[in-house]
């Protein structure tokens, strides 16, 4: 069901280049380091049409980098490897490229001159280049060599059987930069691709495959040149239409069309139809409406008002927050009535309201959020088991209310009751 | 620097099995998903003795997926799949390991009971199981079904020409029920592996490059078959011992004295010698010591209090906290002079005490910490750039600050800064 025309069908692979990525290190073979550049690498080819058929990681082992490259030649046009040119692994990688295009290391003066550049200017240590550093500049004299601007590892490239290989160093930045500055440009010269573009639309309070069965008309009457994927992530599911085609025209107008489709047919679950998260997206609403929040958290512990400050120039609507984790601390900071704790308890519908007015007064801020619940493992009765959470929106005057029944572990739990809250926040400040 | 015995050499790959760790989805190939279960589960068949030689990505996309089973067959004994397993990608996935494996589909009613008790008491959606939730109950006849005790998509184990072959979902938390309460014990029970034992310590406050220069007389005295690596995460090292040998004898006695010794050399910035986090370390403290704990936190927004809130049983010590954003929330809630948030403004030594103290007060807590700093990227000053934070830590008579200065983004100064906060609090039970 995830369909993505990206997923390519045979006949589509014809005029679509296909890339595999070969990253190279033991520390991603250890568990040590989790691969990001292999990601950033993906979304850049992508962009351009160049579809990813493989991604694979080898640890620092000659046989196994060669294998790697031998292998992927025969499954893709376009190989990407990165790591592996540090200059405490020089010994292996570069000798290993030799040996697999047949040519030898020449020192490329251009390169180490850069290199000494950086070590006067950047490092400030001018005169004390190693012969560990010079090594660098050393390149097999049939690649092409693409500079580096931040660091001391060029990046090299290999024409052999029609297909091309591309080396960068695993540092991030500069594998980045490399990318933007002259493989994404090479690549888009000289290969012929079809033109690709995604929208998404992010739904919450709707599961996969619920979503995936209020869609399937609507899926099963998309043109074969635009398809469906659903991204579940954290508790919401993003929708991403992808259109795929050699002509553009009128390709980013009909995406349009479909993703309004897709809004009217999710508008019960639509959190927003731009590509931002829903903090980013209340930060707007809060702007565009000139108010600030605040939040009164039991359960969450100061999650959700964290989760507010996570966008930069928060401090422009997020008062602030009062966690009250203890029962004395919502009577004493929130206002909130003893008779209320006792009675209903602090896991109640009264109690959020109660905190929720409490933080709008206390806090002087237009609008809270107030939750409080029981995340596990322990803390359950009959009447409110573990995952029983009640949340409250509130401008002092319109309160709004929601009940939970969460089933996971505490982690999770917590998560959910925070993403609900923040919906619920986003429902309140959308009400007509 | 990074010497792990597990980086094995050639001719320990005789006696070590060998495994490939293959990822399916789109979502990986174009760069929408960063892989972070291949680097867990290399993680954890790591610690068993096993050496994962290769990582593949594919897309949900038959050939690929059944060409990768092909060729990891060649370079592993070894298999661990992961993805495509989930209510909407299961039209693809099984047929095929029913092809590869010479089976056929039936449904596996332990796996649909299963399925029902969750969507009745976890989901608490009884009566609406769709067929496409039905039909995770199918498995392969010929495969060992692994129970997935926390979803619907069981795990499956194969054996085929002498090669381990299984398959697990792809979402996180699943698969890593999964791999400890199955795979784990299956792999262990089922392999010939050298004995390998850890032992781990946790520092903070020192970089990975200065531990290694501090540690590097250490490290060269230690035998062959046991050797130390540098974990470095969120700000945090780790260092773990490993010790691996065909006899177990004394095996564990050596690296118990030899972490002892790592102790004594890291004392400094020694947190734990217990393989557990900061958060349940500081519970641990504050349960022995019966004290409670609150926090008053400006550029953290309430960060540094859910993280101890994330402790099971952490309502026995933690009171709550105020967030204080904006300032006329540090002057109300916790008292802090308006003259010395005029003087010496908000992100100071002296507003960090007064909030520290404040919380102290105000929130009835033996202890509080409280934190205020400019995360970025606007708000910066020439006196006070960005990534300046102070810290208190007071019980209202002793009280112990510390200034950082921090140079990353946003997010990873926010992070940072409650680790370092997180610290100073253990630093402040744990004097003499």
């Amino acid at each position: 069901m995830v369909q993505d025309t990206l997923n390519l069908q045979k006949s589509d692979r014809l005029t679509t280049p296909l890339a595999s990525i070969i990253t190279i290190g033991d520390e991603l073979l250890i568990g040590q380091t989790i691969d990001t550049n292999s990601a950033y690498i993906a979304q850049q080819l992508n962009t351009l049409g160049i579809w990813v058929r493989r991604r694979v990681a080898v640890g620092d082992n000659r046989e196994d980098i060669l294998a790697a490259l031998r292998e992927e030649s025969l499954h893709s046009s376009i190989l990407i490897l990165t790591g592996g040119l540090g200059p405490t692994a020089d010994d292996i990688t570069k000798p290993l490229l030799c040996d697999y295009f047949g040519s030898r290391l020449i020192r490329d003066e251009s390169v180490l001159t850069h290199i000494e550049h950086l070590f006067e200017k950047v490092y400030k240590r001018p005169g004390v280049l190693l012969e560990r550093n010079r090594k660098q500049a050393d390149v097999p004299d049939n690649c092409t060599v693409l500079h580096n601007p931040s660091g001391t590892a060029p990046g090299m490239l290999f024409i052999k059987e029609g297909v091309i290989y591309i080396s960068l160093p695993g540092v991030p930045r500069e594998m980045k930069d490399l990318m933007q500055t002259a493989v994404l440009p090479y690549l888009e010269k000289n290969t012929t691709r079809p033109y690709i573009f995604h929208k998404s639309i992010l739904t919450c309070g709707i599961g996969e495959s619920m979503l995936a069965e209020l869609l399937s008309e609507f899926e099963q009457s998309l043109p074969n040149h635009i398809s469906l994927a659903y991204l579940p992530n954290y508790g919401m599911v993003k929708l991403r239409l992808t259109a795929k085609s050699n002509s553009a025209t009128h390709l980013k107008e009909e995406l349009h069309q479909l993703a309004q489709q897709l809004c009217a047919l999710t508008a019960e679950y639509l959190v927003t139809d731009q590509d931002i998260s829903m903090e980013a997206l209340i930060g707007q609403l809060l702007l565009k409406q000139n108010k600030t929040v605040a939040t009164a958290e039991s359960c969450t512990g100061g999650l959700i008002a964290h989760q507010l400050s996570t966008v930069a120039g928060a401090s422009a609507y997020l008062k602030g927050s009062v966690v009250c984790y203890a029962n004395d601390v919502k009577e004493k900071l929130l206002g909130v009535q003893p008779t209320t704790l006792l009675q209903k308890g602090a896991v109640s519908e009264e109690t959020v309201i109660e905190m929720a007015t409490g933080a709008v007064r206390v806090l002087q801020s237009h609008v809270a959020i107030a939750v409080s619940g029981i995340m596990g493992p322990g803390g359950g009765s009959p009447e409110k088991p573990v995952g029983t959470v009640y949340m409250a929106v509130s401008d002092g005057e319109r309160t709004i209310t929601q009940r939970l029944r969460l089933g996971f572990d505490r982690a999770r739990n917590t998560h959910q009751t925070a993403l609900f809250a923040l919906n619920l926040l986003r429902k309140f400040l959308t009400a007509p």
